[in-house]
């Protein structure tokens, strides 16, 4: 946000007025809607949920997002995966269901490539798990960023975009080499050389601000730690389709929808969640993702059968006008993102090879942890992943980017740097000596008590109302605990 | 076997006569010995080793190796690490102990850094789950290869590296190009072309036998599908170091040792198993291993700190004589490998990175398999983690080299291929279509059985020997379950 103030942008915040779609639990799931930020779930569900976020944000809590080895039986924590941890404290197979939507719209990942260490440090992070989800104040979807100076056809500077442009124009246009990949770092006592297919460029410090996987495949003279390689390696990166569509008008809205549209993965419908999309001037459009599974099953067939069965999906959720969308492009339209369907599969893209972000996998956080950031003689590392708030979010980046470019200018001409930077900087050198949690976002607790008391009350009132609901439950707990009872004997 | 016998060479058993040392079961362990196949355990743990190895081969008996996607409830199994199923199924926090210091042993790794599924596909590819450990025949343990043609100062040739020398000399010395690194592969419709720093070679067809994980890190011209990028960017490597400690005579076996010690990790003794290395013609050494965490912890140290704690850990299970070895020298020392204490590091070297095997995390097996052996375009791949007999091991290696030479073969000049190998081919094609596991051993279900056979017997007898003894173990297991229920409401 300072950034934002400081280059003169603007933003807006998501629209979410009005009704929610929720298509989650099994093949024969009732598609419901909600109009508050509690999502349409069934009371059971909802009891879960509330339970399961409770659980896991009391976890969260206490990560040590700086050095989580800190964080409590954090060798168990970090041995399982996301969907072990699911597996175990989910009550039900709606929940579990839930929760591999959720795995799969912030990370593009399933819950089994990921380890729970990881999964409660990243939303420690973000001040909870519920702010990864929602687009309430404080949380990941809150804001877009408005596009200011361009034409409606062709806008490469729109959005979010603008940011890096007015950072490139900051330090000059002729600083920045695009097209020029970097093959390997070489560096000794006096100098680093970074090379390309093409040049090279002699430096007296390099900042890599790419993601693990594309560093791995940099080669480095000397060779980086084995720490290092190991877990760079080893950091599986998302598979996320985005998909935008522009409308006449925004249908929705006049319907009382909010745009906003969860979904599970089946073989009809590829995507996993859409938003509204709309620009401040108002261009109508709907923003959307197939990701995780439906992203590796949908990503090998042809253009048309996906935006095909993309509408279809919101045809059955929105209602028939959405089928009359404006037009489709795909990939070589992706400057023309809010006039057109733009189909972008990131893991087609050599120098992405997927998005959002990379997580790490099981047993790398409790052994490997510390080599992510830690500078490589004249090498230091950037990136949303090395981020210790909203990591994997373009907040985390900056932060990152402000991170390395005060340890390259402390180690560099330490007498140019301001009395703030100077406690910038020791404060982030006593961060690793900081174990508590990062809790910036006190909107959570309140969602979350919200949440709670209207489950509880829902869940008495319905109760009180349908006795023979209760016994069926309680019948239901008493079986799985006897069935543990059998197994374990 | 077959190529042994083809270039003449000669194999010898492991010597494992004797009793073998036993040090794992917490910080309190006592030292135990054994002189059978069955490990030194106390009767419970011997129980409940007895009841894992069987449900662990249950398992691996229905796993299809060539198709892990068909093998039942693959999704669950590899959504789970090694060390969640085993904190799931063992009774016993020594038989957890003992499984991490096998998965060291084996794959110089921890068990919560890979997948369940890939565990049991592996252990199915070797015959079992104990194949992977024993010394017996059918055993990964069971035969070395004697050195013939060198003299004892400076033998690069010894050992299994005269398979590769035999191959080299078969096709030809300067067919083989050393020092030229793989940097790039590019191919278009006509053939393809290898970079390597310095040259480029142009060909037909190109084999990479190259562990993933390096594999990756080839620059590929077009890009390899997403698919492949995905799965090899998440193939963790193991950790190992390798010591040989030479002596004037093998003490131990005067003293009744086999010279095989398995120790759990601590902060004192940094090997994980040693075994007799003694050659066949007398010179006596002891081979052994550093792996996985300790691996990790103990890399980073002086080379003379590690052999003083190494020489002090042999001391302490096999007495004062295992102070007074030969000599000791590090890495360059390679080609002195048995006349000398060499510590060497593969994950230290650039073109190693780690050793001995790349497994895969969760979540891998069940989306990304098929992409570790289908060619893509001109590309072929081969390497042990392709193989299905005994993947990881030098077996699985040859396997994958003559599969990936007929693909070759039969796409260039499918008329030089013998019947036979038509055959091959063709049965290699169809492996697909069987689901059936990799049962070539019948020799570890004899060990099976008299490992059940004699906890069972030995169970009996203590607990008629010690009523107290089993109703304090059925108050124990009352306990747990009570715990259990009490945590589940």
């Amino acid at each position: 946000m300072d950034l934002i103030q400081e280059f003169g942008l603007e933003v807006y915040t998501q629209y979410t007025t009005g009704k929610k779609v929720h298509h989650v639990g099994g093949p024969h799931a009732k598609v419901r809607t909600s109009s508050t930020s509690i999502p349409a779930l069934s009371t059971l569900v909802l009891l879960d949920l509330s339970q399961l976020v409770w659980k896991i944000d009391r976890l969260s809590s206490t990560v040590s997002v700086e050095d989580p080895m800190k964080t409590p039986n954090a060798q168990e924590l970090d041995s399982m995966t996301l969907h072990s941890y699911i597996e175990k404290h989910a009550w039900t197979e709606e929940m579990k269901e839930e929760m591999g939507v959720c795995s799969r719209v912030v990370f593009g990942m399933e819950p089994n490539q990921m380890s729970f260490l990881y999964f409660i440090m990243y939303a420690a992070a973000a001040g909870g798990v519920l702010c990864l989800l929602e687009s309430t104040p404080g949380s990941a979807q809150e804001f877009r960023v408005k596009t200011l100076d361009c034409t409606a056809a062709l806008c490469p500077q729109g959005g979010t975009q603008q940011l890096s442009e007015r950072l490139a124009q900051q330090i000059g246009r002729e600083s920045v080499r695009l097209g020029q990949a970097v093959t390997a770092i070489w560096q000794d006592a006096e100098r680093a050389k970074v090379m390309t297919a093409t040049h090279s460029y002699l430096c007296r410090a390099v900042i890599v601000t790419c993601p693990p996987h594309l560093a791995a495949k940099i080669h480095y003279q000397p060779a980086l730690p084995i720490q290092r390689e190991h877990l760079t390696q080893n950091m599986p990166v998302g598979h996320l389709m985005k998909f935008v569509i522009t409308y006449q008008m925004a249908f929705w809205r006049e319907k009382g929808y909010s745009g906003e549209i969860v979904a599970r993965p089946s073989a009809e419908c590829p995507l996993s969640v859409t938003f509204d999309g709309t620009s401040p001037s108002g261009s109508a459009a709907l923003v959307g993702f197939i990701s995780g599974v439906q992203a590796y099953n949908w990503s090998s067939r042809e253009l048309s059968e996906r935006r095909d069965a993309v509408i279809l999906s919101l045809v059955k959720y929105l209602g028939e006008e959405a089928a009359s969308y404006i037009h489709y492009e795909e990939k070589d339209c992706v400057f023309q993102m809010y006039s057109a369907l733009c189909c972008q599969d990131w893991a087609l893209e050599e120098y992405s090879g997927g998005c959002p972000v990379n997580v790490m996998a099981p047993g790398m956080l409790t052994y490997y942890h510390p080599s992510l950031c830690m500078p490589c003689g004249r090498i230091h590392w950037a990136g949303t992943e090395t981020a210790t708030k909203w990591c994997g979010y373009m907040d985390g980046a900056i932060q990152s980017g402000q991170r390395a470019a005060l340890e390259v200018l402390a180690r560099l001409c330490p007498f140019t740097l301001t009395q703030e930077e100077q406690e910038a900087m020791q404060a982030a050198q006593n961060q690793n000596h900081d174990s508590g949690p990062c809790q910036h976002l006190p909107s959570t607790s309140h969602l979350r008590r919200a949440l709670i008391l209207t489950t509880l009350i829902m869940a008495t009132a319905l109760l009180l109302a349908q006795p023979q609901l209760c016994r069926d439950w309680i019948g239901q707990a008493r079986q799985v605990v006897l069935r543990r009872f059998a197994l374990w004997q």
